[in-house]
This record gives C-alpha cells, structure tokens and sequence, in this order.
C-alpha cells in the first residue's frame, strides 16, 4: 500500500428538506455577504430558487448572483464571475446545482483570492494557494465535485477542457438532498451513474497495489451505484435508491477509493478532449462510450485485476482469469447500454474523422503522454478512440 | 435512508516514517506548547518517544508530558492531566499510543477548556462547547478512536466505564505509520480486530433501515479486517496487513458504516460494565465474548440482516434464512476463537456469580434500558450475560 493523505473536511448535510436550513447554515459559519451560482434557471421552475433565497433572506444574508452557468462550465464565465465576486467582495459562493456550477464556483473561489487568470491554474502557470469557502446545494448526483478536490473547466478559445486539484477548493459544506434529483432526467442519471462509476473505476483500475479495504469500498460504490440506476431506470422517485447514489458520487470522488493508491484519471482526460470538443455530449456519456474501449485495450496489462473486477463487481464465474476479465468488460458494456448510454461514437453521429483531432486534443498536439497501466501517447489514444467506432 | 450529517475533518497521515514529521506537522498548524499524553513507556522502549521528541525538539515545540496512561484509562488520571494542561496553558494534545492514549487525550482536550469535571461530560451534567484540539501518532489500530467523536474513560471509585460523543474531541490531524504496529502482541492484534469489527457490526446490526452503499462498505470493512486478522496471526510483520488493518479501525469508526443509519453501541455498553469491573479484561476480548451472545439472542428480531450478514460476509450458501444466520453467527464465533479470543466467562476466570453485578452496572442499578432490536433492560442483559457462560 502506497504511503497517502486522507483529508475530506467537507461537512455533509444528508436529507429530507436539509437545503431550507441554508441560511442558518450559512449564517452559522458567520457569512453575511455571498454569491449564489446556478445554471440554466432550472431551480427556477422546480421552486428551489426560491426556497433557497427565502432561507437566506430569513438570516439576513446579502446575496449576489451568477445565474447563467453552463453545462462543461466555461472560463469565460469564470472570469466575469471572479471579477463581480471582487467587486462585492463576497465572503464565500454558494453552488446550487451539479457538477458544472460546483466547478464553476470553485474555480471562481481560487480566482477571487488572486491576481492570476484562472486558466493558469490548470495550466501550472499558477498555484492555488487560497480560495474563499464554496459550499453547495447538490441537484445532481454524479461528478462528485461536492466533496472532491477537483474542477474543471471549458475554454472556448482553445476547446479545450482542464482541470485541476486543490485541497483548497474542497467544499465547506454540502447540502444534500436526494429528493430535489427527482427531476433528473433519465439520460441524466444514466450519466451520472457512468460517472460515479467512472470516478471509482478509474483509481481501481491503476497498478496493482494491495489495498484490499480501498479495493473493497470501491467495489461497495460500484454494486451500489449500479443497483441504484438499475432501480432508477423504472422508478425515478425512489427516495433509497437516488439516495444511495447521491452519497455514492461523493463517496466515488472524495479520495476514500483511492486511498493507498495512485491517482490520476486516465479515461478522464480521453472524454474532456470528446465533450471539450463537442459542447452537446454529456460527460458521462462520453465517459460510456470510451471506458469499455479502453478497458478492452489495457486489461492485457492486469489481467487479475479486471478478473477480480470481473468476479466481485459482476458476479462473473469464469474460472479462467482472461475469460472473466473479458466477460466482466463485456458486462459493463451491456450495463451502460442498457441504461440508454451510448456505445459508439456513430450514437454521437460522430465517425472515425474526428479520432485525429481528438487524439491532438488529448495530448495537447502529441506534446503529452497520459499515464495508465502503459504510457498512452498519441497513437495508443488513437487506437483507443478507434475502438470507440 | 436516515438523515444524517457526515464530518469526518481529521487530517490524516498515512505511511510509513509519518511519524517522523511530527515536529513539522505541530509546527505548520501554528502550536508551539503542547502536552504529550502517552502510556505505560513502551514507546520508550521502541524508540518512538526518541524520534517523536526529537522531531518536535528540531521545530521548536515546547512539550509537557503526562506518560503513564493506563488502558482503560482512569478519569483520576484525566482530572491530573487537566490541570497540568491548564496550569501550562497547553495548546494541544499530542496523543502517542492506542485508544486508551487517544481518550484520555480527548476528555483532557474537552475538561481543559470547562471548569466542570470531566466526569460531567458521560453524565450528562455538562455539554461540551469546545475542546483543545488533539492530534494523535497511532501505535494499535483498534478502537477507531482516531478519527471519531468518541472517548471512554473508567471511573475507579464507582467502577464504571463510560463515553460520550462530541464533535469538539474529533482529533485534528492523526499520523497513521503500520509499521509502529508490529510490536502489538498477537493477542492485542486478535483485541484490535475484534474492536474494529464490532463499531462496524454495532451499526451494520441495528433495525433495517436501506442503506445499500452504507451496508456494503461495512462489509469491505469486515472483510478487510477478517482477512488482516488471520495474516497477522500468521505474519505479524506483514506490511499490507498492518495497514489495511489500521485503515480499517479508522473507517469503522468515524462514521462512515453508519450514515443513513441509527447510532447506538449496545454491545459496547455491555462489555464496559465487563472490561469496567475487571481492569485486566481487555475491551477487545471483552467483545469477542459479548457478540455471539448478543447475536444468538437477538437475531431472531431480524433474520434477513443477519442472513446477509452470512451470505457477504462469510460466504455461508445455506438458502434458508434462519439456517443462514445462525451459520453466520456460528463463524463470527469460530473466527474470534481461532484468532485466540475468550469464548466464554471461564475464559476469564468468571462464573455466574458475576452476572448479577455486570447486569446491575449495564443499567446503571437497574435504571437504564439499551435500545437494540428490543429493549435490553435488566433482564435481557441478564440472559446475554447467561449466554456467555
């Protein structure tokens, strides 16, 4: 087992009706002056918009809003929002929403509290060395963002989408209530489940090491996150089962499944070059589609690991190690097709001219090499978006 | 699922040699007088006190020491502790040692800041506000208490053990380095994982609430510890053992195995009436002998838990509910017993005469009744205890 830092200091609130307390919570940490993100206006209709601004209002906290922000959230939004967020001088942004406003406003929290532009954050240029508090009210549950050290972002410029690591940028706080996902369309939670998924498998699936609980925990999320979408394919209101999932993405992506393991997201970065280049897929889709060709790439390099992948998450009985590690991929595959994800890039109405530039984008034109059970370099990457036809 | 609030900030360090940045740890969180809480020397002895002291000696930290703490340690010693603390204006306690170390560090940590006596905090006489912060090196990976809210202590003039739970004493920071647990007796390992398992089984066992992901990460939890008990009884220096056992104290503790669900010990509150009246039972042992009997008595109030509990965690394949519980439980038994553990009271010299008296201290003479899936009053612990013979 690998030598590791475990710090997950976000304070979760779990259930019913736990966002109407936002105002005391907030007012309990002592901040009167804040900025509230959120996305395209859907808080609006559901009627969380205004149960939030009610409780704030009842505490007396000043609000300053961002509305507006978009799915792949964007730097351009970014950096308008850093330079309000100075302008009021707000003491801490409260993210009501999913994965994109979270990212938002983390990357908004670090860029208030520096002079450099936040792009330079995931580029090196620039360390976070601070970042006012983020908190959230999680409408979805899949990126895992509300209790994670990660955000990433879109640049239009260059379509590119990068992302970064802080322990800074960790939430305060997390409100969650599995109820306001009710909404989540189908599609969506399809997307979500891959991507919580997605966030465990990805540290599972690195270089052995003999971390039997992590090993174990991860395959917890993963039965339970399967069982839960499986559920919420038929009953989208089923209060255990979003529940479940809920606390799943947060479990998938707050450090618990890779402790004593290495960490870096290798299919992460194939899908941010996909949904970086094409603004409509969802990220978890994108995630659908390349996981299982990447898998059916890489798993002659650990052959144990996808048996035992296979075996334990799967249920596959194989004797033979090659044939269940195939059969557990092959279960996989058939799992994200059933909850309607996609299973080639033709479901995108994308066909093999756009591997090129993918793969460009992937390793920001040839110049890196992502590192996975091998070193995936422009032509391993090609080969894996080929799979993906 | 329950509601629940999930807070688990103690930052932890995890690996090997951690220990030996102590002095900068302590330094970074701004603390320059400090009191060292230690036991009975044999940190002395293995050369952690040296390597601590000098660490802390290279940062300029400033240490008062209180060594000498007993296991189950005695609130005579926290009431000494207290006033050394608030005589030296300490600013933390450094914890260095197992759990018995760790809560007599953290009802110091909450009796130093209160002028009430700290036996007011598991009486219910005083609440506790806040808390020095305490930071821990670990040495037996057990009681969890590094990372949870709780603390035990045994009151000497009335015989009594007894805890109380609060956010304030969750430790700061705790340095988790496996190989300071090679030195633990392989009767002290057996102890170690017979606690682990039984914060996680206490939770895992309560009526049935959904809780899918919280069920099956206990399961990790139990499996992980199983499977480290029986390599370090074979290989007490096996590096990946040690440590996956030590995570494994943290996790089943801290929270984790009970979100979602309700949050009461009842198997605890009987062995600290055992391991409270007879000073040289050890609370792991205590355990061992506790939990079957408990099972075997209670079970029948829930035999679909207790089937799953078989079929995941030890793998019993009977289809019949009943038969499959009374298998699992029938495990759980033979495990402790192959790890060294007591099986009966004779094991500790105890006959039924001492029933009666272990019975009236577990309902506090008669007084209290403990939630389980019945009401444990007199009566029941009375037969449990029987159970034990």
């Amino acid at each position: 087992m690998r030598d590791f830092i475990y710090h997950t200091p976000t304070k979760v609130f779990f259930g019913k009706d736990t966002h109407k307390e936002i105002g005391k919570i907030v007012s309990d940490y002592g901040y009167r002056n804040i900025m509230l993100q959120y996305g395209q206006g859907s808080i609006k209709k559901s009627g969380l918009y205004d149960a939030v601004m009610a409780s704030l209002a009842e505490y007396g906290i000043h609000v300053v809003e961002m509305g507006g922000v978009e799915p792949n959230p964007k730097l351009s939004f970014v950096r308008e929002a850093v330079k309000v967020a100075k302008e009021h001088k707000v003491e801490m942004i409260l993210a009501v929403g999913g994965g994109s406003v979270l990212d938002s406003s983390k990357y908004t929290a670090a860029g208030t509290l520096t002079d450099c532009d936040p792009w330079d954050f995931p580029t090196g240029k620039a360390q976070v060395e601070e970042a006012l508090p983020v908190g959230c009210i999680l409408t979805i549950a899949a990126a895992g963002s509300e209790m994670s050290s990660s955000a990433v972002i879109t640049n239009t410029e260059l379509n590119m989408k990068r992302g970064f690591n802080s322990e800074h940028i960790r939430c305060k706080f997390a409100i969650m209530n599995p109820e306001l996902t009710y909404s989540v369309s189908r599609y969506q939670t399809a997307c979500g489940v891959v991507d919580i998924m997605a966030h465990t498998m990805e540290r599972y699936f690195l270089p052995f090491e003999p971390t039997d609980l992590t090993d174990r925990i991860a395959e917890s999320v993963l039965k339970a996150t399967i069982a839960a979408g499986a559920t919420l394919m038929e009953n989208p209101n089923d209060y255990d089962a979003r529940a479940n999932m809920m606390w799943a993405s947060s479990v998938s992506h707050n450090g618990l499944t890779g402790c004593g393991r290495a960490n870096v997201l290798p299919v992460h970065q194939l899908e941010h070059a996909l949904s970086g280049e094409y603004d409509e897929i969802a990220h978890g889709a994108g995630l659908a589609l390349i996981f299982p060709a990447w898998a059916k790439y890489i798993y002659k390099h650990n052959i144990p690991r996808f048996a035992q992948f296979a075996r334990r998450v799967w249920e596959c009985t194989q004797e033979d190690n090659e044939a269940a590690a195939l059969a557990g991929i092959e279960k996989m595959a058939e799992y994200f097709k059933a909850i309607g994800m996609p299973s080639s890039l033709a479901d995108f109405g994308l066909d093999e001219s756009c591997i090129d530039r993918l793969s460009e984008l992937c390793t920001f034109g040839k110049q890196r090499v992502i590192q996975s059970y091998i070193e995936m370099d422009f032509g391993v990457i090609k080969d894996i978006f080929g799979l993906c036809l």
